[in-house]
Parts: structure tokens; C-alpha cells; sequence
């Protein structure tokens, strides 16, 4: 499977960044890409009060965008993510972070929901509360494409072992991650976390970022990854706008898990 | 808290490494530490031919000279891991690769069993059946020690998670680990581990491998090592025979768990 980082830059005008979006998608597809990803919030800059303006819901605008340039590219389309809008009973409305997955013939077949909602507080460094906005999801998420399983979470969802190892029980044999790690966390922790999540779960880790823009009103660590389940970084992205293109054979799954026994050595009771 | 791992070389003469890390280990209680900390099988070449013959029970030789130099020290000492012998009933023995911790009076304070054994077979590479000879243990093992508490975890059981997970949850605030990492495995996984098991569980890490022997039976990655709650690596050694020091600071814990919330963002309903 050909996979493809779409690492686009990210500017305050939607339907620029729809726009481009969908070139660099094309542009995948033509390079020979099976799925291409977005970024996190690859349509609305990564600030709180950014989030409810950009918001729409399922079958909205930027929905239906992903949805076309999918059947258009003729690959499988992991839509970054987008702030979603879900109007519940009573005038309630509530935001989520979440990513469609949509087929080649532009198909919905996975919706996952940010599950652990981005808040910190480093002195000196990164302040964010994501959960001041959001509503978190309440599921780890996988689906079947191109004949193979895949995991889908979104950035901070990787801060958790066992919301991976969750995905991995349910046969991931890839974990998709559309993310937008920042330059506090990201040089400390962004590849540390690809590379073990990786090795953990003896399955393909990747992490698909926006560019960089230092004068955004959040500075994307960038650095889009693909990792192998042996811990090894198969392609890394810089800073700039970049697809990043990744060959991925499953069979090395089911190699590193006979030569290295991690989870059939696993004892689910001491734990 | 002042931490030295000792990263000794292990000959095949059991007596000469018996005396080789009581010498150490005064060394280091000279120049200051509080606990040391010594490798995995630190006085028995790693290979299952020599785990029975070099095999002893609790209160034998190895066992008294690691009480002894603990007391002689006046330090408390993780005392590596040794092939343990215990009689069952009905002639039957049973081996474990296990670490004895012992205060400053000498005084047995917590032994951990391996409770994942080693069993590996890289092509091209590491090869190593250590449940063809060993005994698995049962549980997870944490102790209380200088007014903190510390879990206890030796080399394979640092791949699981789920196993340092348990021990954070029981409260350790450091996880000490006696282990010995080979060619194939240290380069790849081996700071990546103790790096991201500190940032999962927010927590200090050490690892404690002895010195490498490229003639020996097992080649030891070496690089005993000492990782922050951030998951920055605050000390390293080399390949060589060295006493690694590094100073604790355990609220370096709680300012992790402050700024970064993991540990209090977790969603156990979900996994």
C-alpha cells in the first residue's frame, strides 16, 4: 500500500484550505497513493476561538469536499480532522474534533471523535483547553480499507498506551493519526511517541501534521512520520508544505510479531 | 535522591563479580548515593547453560553478599538479578531471574521475579529462549524506600506497558530496572523505552545494564541510562565499566503531572 502524508499549510480562509486540500490530494493520487491523509484541523486555524466559527456538521461544506475529492483522487481519503457540529435534542449543540474516513468512491466508512481532549499548562511553554470547546468522543475507532484494518486516533489520543493497545486488540494493522503536535511537546515527544506506539503494537504508526508557519496562532511542530512496527522512522517530513509518501507491507506486522513476541507474551492477568 | 547505576563487567568467575560490585558499590556510597543499583545477572554470564550452575537460593552466597555490601555501604541496594533457586515440594525446583533490594541495614525491603521471560528470535540477529530455563513471576513489585516509593520491573518486562502502567498506578514515583539489552534490540528500543515509559506514567526511569564484553557469550548494549518524567535522558553511560550518576528530584513528578495532564486525562471506560 502507497501511503500519503498530505502536510498542507494551513490559513485562516476555509475554502483555501479546502482548495488545497484537494489539489494535494490529486496530486497523491496521481503519484500512485491508496490513502492519503490530512492534518488535524486541516481547514481552521488550531485555536479555541477559531473552533466554533469553522464548525459544521456532517454533510456540511467541508463533509461533502472530502467526500468529492476522495471519489475524485480514487483512494481512500482520511479527512484530517474538522470541528463538527452535532445539534442534539432541546437547542443543544456540541462541538467535536473528529476525522471521516471516506472510500474511493467517496463513501463515508469511519468517523472517530477525539477522544482525549488536548489541555496543558507548561510553564514556559504550551497553554491550551481544547475542552473548553469540545466535547470529547467516547470510542477508539477502526475500519477495513484496501483489504486491511486500520486504527484511527486523533494527536493527543497517542498520549495513551492503552487507547493504542485498544485498537491493536481489535486488529489494527496501522494506526492513522492526523495530529498538529506543537513546538513544546513536539521535539520532545512527537517521534518517541510514533516509534513506541509502533513497537508496542507491532503495527505501522503514522502521524500526519500541518506545515509549519511561525506566524500562525499555533506553531505545528510539522515533522509528519510513518514508523514501522520495528521502531523505525520509514519517512519523515520537514517543516515546510510536503506530501510525504510511505510503501507500507503488512506482512512485516506479522513478521516482527514472531521474531519479537511482545503481545503474545503479553499477561493480561498481572496486569 | 542521588541514584548510581552500576554498569559493571561480568566475568564468568561468580566470586570475582560478587566482589567487583561490592567494591563498586562502596565507591559510589563514597561519593554520595543513596540507592545503587546494579545490572541484570551481574555475576553470571546471560546464557542458559550458565543460569543452573551459577543458580542459588535466597540466603546463599550471592544473597548474603548483597545484604552485606548494602550494610557495608549504608546505602539501599537494588541487588541486579541473579538465577534464584527454590525448592518446591516433592524434589521439584524451580528457577527465576530475580532482583532482592536491600536497605541500609541489609535487611531484605523487596524482590521482584521476571515476569516476562526473554524469548526472541530476530533473523540476522538475537536469539534467546530464557523460558526454556526460567520460571516466570507473578506479579509486579513496587517497595518503599528514603520516603518515596519505587517499582521494580528487570529488562523484558520493560516492553509492557500495561506493566509499568500497574506500577505507576500503585505509586511509584521511579521505576528501577536491572537489565542487559544485546546488539539487536539496544540500538533500536532501548532509550526509546525507558524515555517513553517515563512520559506515559510521569515517572523516572533507570536502566542498569552491565558493561559490554564484545567477547562474551551475550553482548550487552550497555548505556545504562536515567530518564526525567519529560522524558528527557538526564544521564547516560558509555559501553564501558562506569558508575552512572543522577540526581532525583521527585517533584520533577508532580510539575510533569501538573503541566502535561496524562496521567488524570486517561478514560479507563474507553480501553
Amino acid at each position: 500500500m502507497k501511503l500519503a502524508l498530505i502536510q498542507m499549510g494551513v490559513s485562516p480562509n476555509k475554502e483555501q484550505n479546502l482548495a488545497r486540500a484537494r489539489e494535494m490530494v490529486l496530486e497523491a493520487a496521481a503519484a500512485g497513493a491508496d490513502m492519503a491523509v490530512l492534518p488535524e484541523m486541516f481547514c481552521c486555524p488550531y485555536a479555541n476561538e477559531f473552533f466554533p466559527k469553522y464548525a459544521e456538521a456532517k454533510g456540511g461544506m467541508i463533509y461533502t469536499s472530502l467526500a468529492d475529492t476522495a471519489r475524485e483522487a480514487g483512494l481512500v481519503l482520511v479527512g484530517g480532522s474538522f470541528p463538527e457540529l452535532e445539534m442534539g435534542g432541546a437547542d443543544e449543540t456540541r462541538l467535536y474534533n473528529t476525522s471521516f474516513v471516506f472510500d474511493a468512491e467517496g463513501r463515508e466508512i469511519a468517523r472517530h471523535r477525539k477522544a482525549h481532549l488536548f489541555d496543558i499548562d507548561v510553564e514556559g511553554g504550551q497553554h491550551f483547553h481544547e475542552s473548553e470547546v469540545f466535547t470529547p468522543g467516547d470510542r477508539a475507532t477502526v475500519f477495513d480499507a484496501l483489504g486491511h484494518r486500520f486504527g484511527l486516533a486523533i494527536c493527543f489520543d497517542i498520549r495513551f498506551a492503552e487507547f493504542f493497545r485498544k485498537m491493536c486488540r481489535e486488529g489494527a494493522e496501522a494506526i492513522i493519526v492526523p495530529a498538529a503536535f506543537n513546538m513544546t511537546t513536539g521535539p520532545l515527544h512527537w517521534e518517541l511517541s510514533f516509534r513506541m506506539r509502533a513497537v508496542d503494537n507491532q503495527l505501522f504508526t503514522a502521524g500526519c501534521a500541518p506545515a509549519r508557519n511561525e506566524d500562525g496562532v499555533y506553531v505545528s511542530y510539522a515533522n509528519s512520520i510513518v514508523c514501522s512496527p520495528w521502531g523505525r522512522v520509514l519517512a519523515r517530513a520537514g517543516t515546510g508544505e510536503e506530501i510525504l509518501y510511505a510503501d507500507i507491507d503488512f506482512s512485516d506486522d506479522q513478521k516482527a510479531r514472531a521474531q519479537l513476541p511482545i503481545l503474545s507474551a503479553m499477561r493480561p492477568e498481572l496486569y
